[in-house]
């Protein structure tokens, strides 16, 4: 399938084979396989190449790549992490144009040469990205908030809901819990390495909740109103910021 | 602009004369409104005509409004909820294919006679609705949690969300907050007609999360995934019936 789309010009199964002559390597698969490809990759690398990842939480998986890369001094390491594409997987949804208008953030290590940096920061720029750095940890607070807590928040909307009233289910429940139909293996990742940053929204949007149910048993239908009123504000911001 | 799209044929400012010729009146207002609209609806409609209403709550709403036709038994009421629409509001928004592919509710009153009850069923699935009957309560339950609790869910997501942080959001954040963009007064009127079963709602929600929260802080990934692949599963089945 990914020849037919022409998402690869070239393939091998040999890890070695595809690092060895290689630039850039981008490692883009789910993190708990970084620990076992990693020594072939360190070993295989080529002289003064740039080895970045996509991983969706950085600040642990900083951890473990640069545990790794402790014997290659030379290799420059730049963690990436382009967000973008779907719910679905595989080579069948590649798209040319996923990167567009996207946004990619880089968390680099402080001993990183600037012209490293540029390599990498190049790459997404030219697939269309618009390219940030952070903290490591301010990225995992970030994207806990921006995507991991919305994909449990879509799992919590799942849990209450039984077959029979999904099947009254409209546009609003679809869009809510897109997220959801996910790899649960993939989010099992992110959770495993984000978990505390994901622990503290979870406690946000929980007492968010519990506030508005207050206000319910209470009728104060005047501050829920206000509430969703800022909320209303929020979103359409966030709308207006990309047109 | 409702001419403009062809959404009208005839217009009036004076509710009377617009009800006074109707065989059937579709009372499509903010729930808030009906009891001012109701006085007038029943003084000026016309013998044995049928009335209906499409209100998100339902059993409150048929309080309302049998209340007010307890001096007009010659009107059928029949309560209807058609599921369609979007966030947006007004006639620039109106679709001739809204309601294709819909759900359309409707919670018969018991005195209702079956002929009058067609008449207000036929109208919907005309339109392209599929029609299901409920009880007020069976209604009130099902919509807490399949339109209710997903829109307060929304909101919740951006309380918790800093401006700063909105301008990261991804299609992710942006598809599961798109109802947190609803009209809140209407909203505070849903909430205000149906806050028992919102509440009970979000306290199962709320529990969900923090049930992840937990599995979080005590490192049971494998049943953190288990519940996401539960969800998945669930979100996909939906999909699949509307296939």
């Amino acid at each position: 399938v990914a020849f037919d789309v022409g998402a690869v010009d070239q393939v091998t199964l040999q890890l070695s084979e595809g690092v060895e002559s290689a630039e850039l390597i981008i490692l883009a698969t789910p993190i708990r396989t970084f620990p076992q490809l990693l020594p072939t990759v360190t070993a295989a690398a080529r002289q003064d190449a740039v080895l970045t990842e996509v991983a969706s939480t950085k600040a642990r998986v900083i951890e473990t790549v640069t545990a790794h890369l402790a014997d290659r001094p030379d290799l420059a390491y730049v963690p990436s992490h382009p967000m973008a594409g779907s719910e679905q997987r595989g080579a069948a949804h590649a798209r040319a144009d996923m990167f567009e208008d996207s946004v990619c953030i880089l968390t680099p290590l402080r001993e990183t040469p600037p012209e490293e940096l540029n390599r990498v920061r190049s790459l997404w720029q030219r697939l269309g990205a618009s390219v940030h750095e952070m903290t490591p940890a301010g990225h995992d607070r970030l994207v806990a908030r921006i995507s991991h807590l919305p994909h449990l928040a879509a799992a919590a909307l799942m849990r209450c809901l039984s077959a029979r009233e999904g099947h009254f289910a409209g546009g609003g429940l679809l869009d809510t819990t897109r997220i959801a139909s996910g790899d649960p293996r993939l989010w099992r990742d992110i959770c495993e390495t984000n978990s505390e940053e994901i622990g503290s929204a979870i406690s946000c949007c929980a007492e968010a909740l519990q506030e508005m149910r207050a206000m319910l048993e209470e009728g104060r239908f005047e501050a829920l109103e206000e509430l969703l009123a800022d909320a209303k504000r929020k979103r359409d911001s966030l709308l207006a910021r990309r047109d």
